[in-house]
């Protein structure tokens, strides 16, 4: 395939699915990969996150499970609380996958360079570590796109 | 993450979405990534698929687009005819991810190992250099399993 000006590497870190019992799910995924149950985390408040959902502070968290294949990650989310894209997906949609992740730079600028193709930013946050945007792709790319990223400056 | 016997490989080949019209997705992500529109391929008849949907013959068939990415494919499948898995999730979920792939070297034994943990095969079929298996995990796992494999002896 021939490559022009994308702002997204063509590499998937990530695919993410909303679950609604995230300890039932995970052990079910931990058993067809013959692995250990991972660890559940649940994201931090506000006060740490800085959530933003269609660009308004929203104290929704959500528990998270990791399953670190060799060449991509599995992610589970059970949405607590409301508003969050979470929260919207098993409403509207139900359980499955709701996003696939991308490693980037700048998250700004990514998400600039998005704006332009017409993507606008459903929901972003901070977390010890880094930051992510999601990018609302559902009606053009049947799910929605992750931004992963080093903390914002 | 210890591991322990397990059926399948700890790598996803391909995600995979249903979607109603491929040309207008695949164009989508044509864009986003930057690269040519790739080819749209139909499925062959059951006369070269010998495809079985719970177990039936079915004429159904699909035409495929795929995203070769660094580190996974991404594959666009829109149902053409009935009954498929394709179809069923066309109706019954709409448009979106159906399932995650794994290349497998024996088919037959890893649908009996799955089998011993209760997941059953939900449609299979052969295509030109392989086969396939849809695993029904989407009450276990929120998604269905594919098994790539080479041609059934």
């Amino acid at each position: 395939m021939s490559n022009t000006t994308t702002p997204l590497p063509q590499k998937i870190s990530q695919i993410a699915l909303i679950v609604r019992d995230i300890e039932t799910t995970a052990l079910q995924y931990a058993q067809l990969f013959g692995v250990d149950m991972p660890q559940v985390i649940i994201t931090d408040g506000q006060d740490k996150t800085h959530m933003l959902h269609k660009g308004k502070a929203s104290d929704a968290r959500a528990k998270l499970a990791f399953f670190h294949l060799e060449n991509i990650t599995i992610e589970l989310i059970e949405p607590i609380g409301a508003p969050s894209t979470w929260q919207e997906h098993l409403d509207q949609v139900g359980e499955g996958v709701h996003h696939i992740a991308f490693d980037v730079a700048d998250i700004k600028q990514t998400e600039q360079e998005l704006a332009k193709q017409g993507y606008s930013v459903e929901q972003l946050g901070d977390f010890e570590g880094g930051c992510y945007s999601y990018i609302n792709a559902t009606d053009r790319l049947k799910l929605q796109i992750e931004l992963l990223a080093p903390p914002r400056s």
